[in-house]
């Protein structure tokens, strides 16, 4: 079979390098555009050492135009930060060529919130009402008829899955809901700064943008579609010393009597159903009494989730744990692409979690 | 000045070997017994090499013998699991020396609530009401008269400071209160199991415990008794892969409209008072938007603020900071040594925190 | 195509493990006995719970039975240590079953060196003929051919492969050389102890074992055998705080007068064909002014080398990096594993490093 | 008393950091001018809110004025880049203030080997004759009548001290030494790259700089004038993913026969009689088959030894920890000030090491 020919625009930072790791094994998609203006004209195995005599390590490395990118590819991922990849994206889809785009960008459906949030106009709110959210459990059949995927943030993708079931079965109270969630050094992006050298990261720990970080209106909107009602939750992010990974602990207060067993054959149910219908198996609820752990879905589209229901304080926690740039960025972005593309949604992303 | 001779029994755990750095360097104090049961014969520095050529080195490990610490010591530490220390407590108080005991067996002013979440029956019920319970900022009259003093949990030392003003001052609802605290490695003591080797953890995060936690009645004990009003709450505790550090994200619903620099006045008068009082600041208030970071009180007695008032979701957030193991464990135990001695607090526990 | 069964003894410690991770990916093994004593009759995924939803979960581990093994597989990976596998391996080979042997039993072509280094009898030294070392890129054609491979402990395939261009080309002196070798804390493997717990190795570097490690007869005669003459070298180990990877710096003296182009042309030389008679191109030779890093072979069978050429001292330097556990480990046992069956030797081994 | 006033000249880098640390415990000098040229007007506590609450914590940072520093302080630490240092240590010098330089600008003892390895001429040869190199326990006497003494290099310090011994007495060749040294990433120091962020040095470890090193020089001189013969080593330095420590793995062939209790009972003679002159013990030889480890020596002036008699190889291997920003940068220079200022040179450096 002919490989389906994809571009990637922003090979440099890690978004754009994890989804090359994973276009490396990839046995149907063909990596034939990888741009970034800041490492231009080298070869990809010079910017990314790793990537060294794999298939793409020849490949060179182009300033992005999106006349190129759309004469050449039939999808294109952008790994570029929000604000910039609205236009890439608008003149690609008016080009006929498939966009996943990894930014913010048309996440959000209400451009006001958008707005608000982002502190900038959107300038192609036309597109959003045909961005699909790109979160394949909850959206598969309508990503598999995109044009425009707007790949899920990472925080929001942690968030989401583990309150959808409840939200959706009316368990928890749609109001309270507080998301304490803690990610990796690799979400903070490549960019250097003091903020984001090893020492001063390492053996430490600490808490950020609480009650204002952008991802809030995500959770927020998606919540609220599972809930059928709008939803106000209170997010916190916090920095971890590790490389990949984001748990969530996210708080509810029950909306109705229930035990432990009963909510866990909920969860179960839900994810055995909507994974059914997608094809891949990716969230694992663990049995009650076990705790997921970041390590357990390093490299991989997993997301584990611990159940929690709490007789003396009246609450169901959920902890969820995925690994922010594969689940969280671009293997979900790569799963949209095989939903797009017609292809397995599991199509190169069936490699088991790297433990230890 | 003739120096003061101390006693520790449980050198070789990591809140004995804290006990023994910071004696190490401590003006007045001199450790004359250091005991273990399996280390005893030994010599301090052969079990603890990093300690050869101090001034501790040449002490000889003995097997813990209460007679023996009450003969030699004006004072003993106790670092030694619940259920060991409240016999090893009860007999050196009846000797008449003065007790700091790091474990759990006085914490709890209730007998009941101690059975219902150690599963043990207490033996010594009758020293309870004079166990002071050692959090110096609150207590620092009482400990200063105590013959016996309970030195607080680690989890319980963050989320006290970070909810007393508040509930001191009914800024925040009594019920409803969620800690989801952070804890580095050495929480889980010096055990070795699988779940705490090196390749375990590192580069890993985890949430364990959920809603179980025995500091939690701790917690509650102390919070309802500054908001005078019994308080149910849920504890959350998680593993981070660092050495030392605890950071608690504690999430209260505001009781009243205040603005955040109302409440940043109220937090820093509250320390202010409590601190010149006692005659230590070690709780410092952050300024509004910076988060506290565990490296910033690594190896000293600070406990870091930081304040979130989220009119969105009508919460006051407060992030709180402590090192684990010394002012969430000996450090605090030394401190109230010095108060039980008639030291000023400080002594021996000025130095700066190790950054980077 | 029908897969081909293999068996693996030993599940539970870091090399089945990894085994495990590939094994889940392979397109033509397929895993059918998994045993360990400590763990028969739980399912894999129960004890390994990040193998859960990949096509291992299912597998009930069951307790070594060679028999068994023998009567189901075609070829059995030996996990367990040396002096155990010494007679799973001869019973196996036995019963005309393909054996790889990760410990340490069959790679010392001289059973007195076995002796005198492991302080134990061979049982089944008349094995040690057919036994074949499991370097790839020096012994694909015996591997081939092989019914029982020895699979190379991880220093010395990092050492060797630093040495082979060198000694094979006359290009340093045979007598004083010194590896000096890093590796990660999984290197330690996976029984806990004080020493390998998160806290005392966390933030911490040491050496062990200097000038006595078990390691070091096995690099001896393979550099011996690549020189051509006999070859005493010291060998130097480290623990470093991370989990996979070694890094092992080589110092030779030159032998001859040479520049750095040139050593660089005749190591690049030396891969590009042995490389290619294998049929994998996994040693990546370094440009010049570059220098390997353990995370850019993460997960992988590459090798990366950097080369100092140094007038100042004369010395000809090699630094090597590899992934203990899959280069130095499970991932060449399954390379070894692949030429046995008469597959091409990346089958299964090709995702690309995990960086960052 | 009255203190002794000190300024401290580039405050907002690490070793200016660890600086500050040991300042705000010292019992007899004062910081009265800390500068900064990006941070002048700040807070101390608001550029390093960790020193918030100590007694450094209200100090404003300036710029840095010669003229200012020279009127208000006794002694000034130069802790900025070197070819800056040399011009403020001459200005300073010639004000008839003390300074301790901690660049390498006055090192070397020949100012045509600094041209040599810093490509850089020197402006102030004049000043070279009157530097002291600053390792207390070679130099002491004349430290303690130095106006101008050269801070040692981090890694010298870990070479020099495991070499003194054995050239000092004969034990090792001259020629042939290698060094193969580790250091922990706050090496590197705080300006912010890519390749300094956290995650592209976490859970990885690499070789920079082979044979190119600033340090080996320096190395060089003083092994030269131990062994009274011009030594050529070779110096290979390695980044580890931690924060504090460096452990030097240093090479040598024995040069006479003898055994390993012999070595031992040199090295610890060499020590016991100049840590005697001194009045510091601060280098610890380790019993035979123990292994210095960084932790150890965390924070503090310790430095480790552990040494290998290899008759196999006809080698003496000698492994070096100490902690680079304190032992290797800050602390040192506070104990060359201590001698200095006639005061003890222990004071303010008495802190056990932090463990765990």
């Amino acid at each position: 079979m002919k490989p389906i020919a994809v571009g990637l625009v922003g090979v440099a930072g890690y978004t754009g390098m994890e989804l090359c790791r994973l276009l490396a094994g990839h046995p149907r998609m063909e990596l034939v555009k990888a741009t970034s203006r800041s490492e231009a004209g080298k070869l990809l195995a010079d910017v990314l050492p790793h990537l060294g005599c794999t298939k793409l390590a020849g490949l060179t490395i182009t300033a992005p135009d999106m006349d190129e990118l759309a004469a050449n590819c039939d999808l294109v991922f952008l790994a570029v930060p929000h604000g910039t990849a609205m236009d890439m994206a608008a003149e690609l889809v008016a080009k006929n060529v498939c966009v996943v785009d990894l930014s913010a960008d048309f996440r959000l459906r209400d451009p006001q919130v958008y707005v608000q949030w982002y502190n900038l106009k959107h300038r192609h709110a036309d597109l959003l009402a045909q961005a699909v959210y790109g979160l394949p459990e909850l959206y598969h059949h309508d990503i598999a008829q995109a044009k425009l995927v707007a790949n899920p943030g990472c925080y929001p993708t942690s968030v989401i899955l583990a309150l959808a079931p409840a939200l959706n079965n009316g368990l928890a109270e749609a109001d309270g809901i507080v998301a304490d969630s803690k990610s990796g050094a690799t979400g903070a992006g490549r960019k250097p700064s003091t903020a984001t050298m090893f020492c001063e990261m390492h053996d430490s720990f600490r808490a950020y943008n609480l009650g204002h970080h952008r991802h809030t209106p995500e959770m927020e909107q998606e919540a609220g579609r599972l809930a059928q009602v709008q939803i106000n939750l209170s997010f916190n992010p916090h920095i971890l010393p590790l490389g990949r990974g984001i748990l969530s602990t996210v708080y509810t207060r029950l909306a109705r009597s229930v035990n432990a067993q009963e909510v866990l054959a909920i969860y179960s149910d839900f994810y055995a159903m909507h994974g059914a219908a997608l094809g891949a198996s990716w969230v694992r609820v663990l049995p009650l009494g076990t705790w997921p752990e970041t390590r357990n879905v390093r490299g991989t589209m997993f997301c584990d989730l611990g159940i929690l229901v709490d007789p003396r304080t009246n609450r169901l926690i959920i902890v969820s744990a995925i690994d922010n740039l594969c689940r969280g960025a671009s293997g979900q972005a790569l799963a949209n692409a095989n939903l797009m593309l017609g292809l397995a949604p599991e199509l190169g992303l069936s490699a088991a979690p790297m433990v230890p």
